[in-house]
């Protein structure tokens, strides 16, 4: 096991309806270190990749980003949900559909900092059916800037968002991917890297 | 004037009814750069304070918290802006008003990441009247912990939010306090410290 398997194992708590609950170190509270450590793994996957840009998406991957992008020497842009109408100036639109709060987000970035010239590193806390992933990589897409890969922390092997986004080519680096969880016993497996 | 100063000036951007631009290196493009030097720099107004943890509120202050955590050696809880009623466990709720998107939002943090034995330091990106950081401030009495102090990186001088939380005895820093700004000429008058 990894460093963040371990952590997962230790201070995740699984509940019914195949939820993980990381919110110890991840995603309500965070582990600065931790998260040090994930990007100094990240860049060691990454090494060969000409990352100037770290786009990740409002709330819960900006930390991680902003921490990570230590490692990678480039400034950090996060997606913003939004469901006003009303976007000044010019922005990437997407739609992604949440799950957890079971409606639909706009999702914007400023065409101002993402351009052709651009190679993106899209960085996330969480992968399952990569609804907010492919919102980010349309946004890539639409701006014409080059996606050099995406790194993930926790992807639930379970669920189709990793298959899909590595069926199409992309170069995506989960750092526990979770195959199972079992809320009886609290036992996780992770899938063999 | 103070490397922030000089970047507000030179990167910000004045727009009518009191609004300043600084989304290309604050709060949508993020300069890691600029917030390791704002970390130093609370570190040294807050040097003897025992801080061991680190409060902002989703989504801009989260980037800027985790960057200035490594001077802190403390991990960040971010309060979660929530609409749902129905929370689950125990969290310490207390409600917000946006004049931005014009509406209340419930603002939560889990009971687990906060209690009397912590030394609390908030930390946020902008502060004009002050009812995020109210929030924040009542989440922080709520859980009995100890308020060491308030980092601001921009402080509208202008409006109420600072003088408030200063008459009430708070410990704030606000690394750049802008007390009059100019959309047709563009000038930014910042207040002396």
């Amino acid at each position: 096991m990894n460093f963040l398997e371990e952590r997962i194992q230790k201070d995740g708590i699984v509940k019914e309806g195949n939820v993980l609950k990381v919110d110890s170190f991840l995603n309500h509270q965070m582990d600065i270190d931790l998260f040090k450590q994930m990007g100094e793994e990240w860049k060691r996957r990454f090494a060969d990749a000409p990352i100037n840009k770290i786009l990740t998406i409002e709330a819960s991957g900006i930390g991680i980003a902003c921490v990570v992008s230590e490692y990678f020497h480039a400034p950090v842009v996060f997606a913003k949900k939004s469901k006003s109408i009303n976007i000044e100036g010019d922005m990437y639109i997407t739609e992604v559909e949440s799950f957890t709060h079971k409606c639909k987000n706009q999702v914007i970035v400023s065409k101002k900092f993402l351009n052709p010239e651009d190679h993106v590193l899209i960085i996330d806390d969480f992968l399952a059916n990569g609804c907010a992933l492919q919102g980010l990589i349309s946004i890539v897409q639409q701006s014409g800037a080059t996606l050099e890969g995406i790194g993930i922390a926790i992807e639930k092997g379970f669920q189709s968002g990793g298959r899909v986004i590595r069926n199409l080519g992309y170069h995506l680096e989960s750092l526990a991917i979770v195959d199972a969880m079992d809320a009886q016993t609290g036992k996780i497996t992770f899938r063999e890297q």
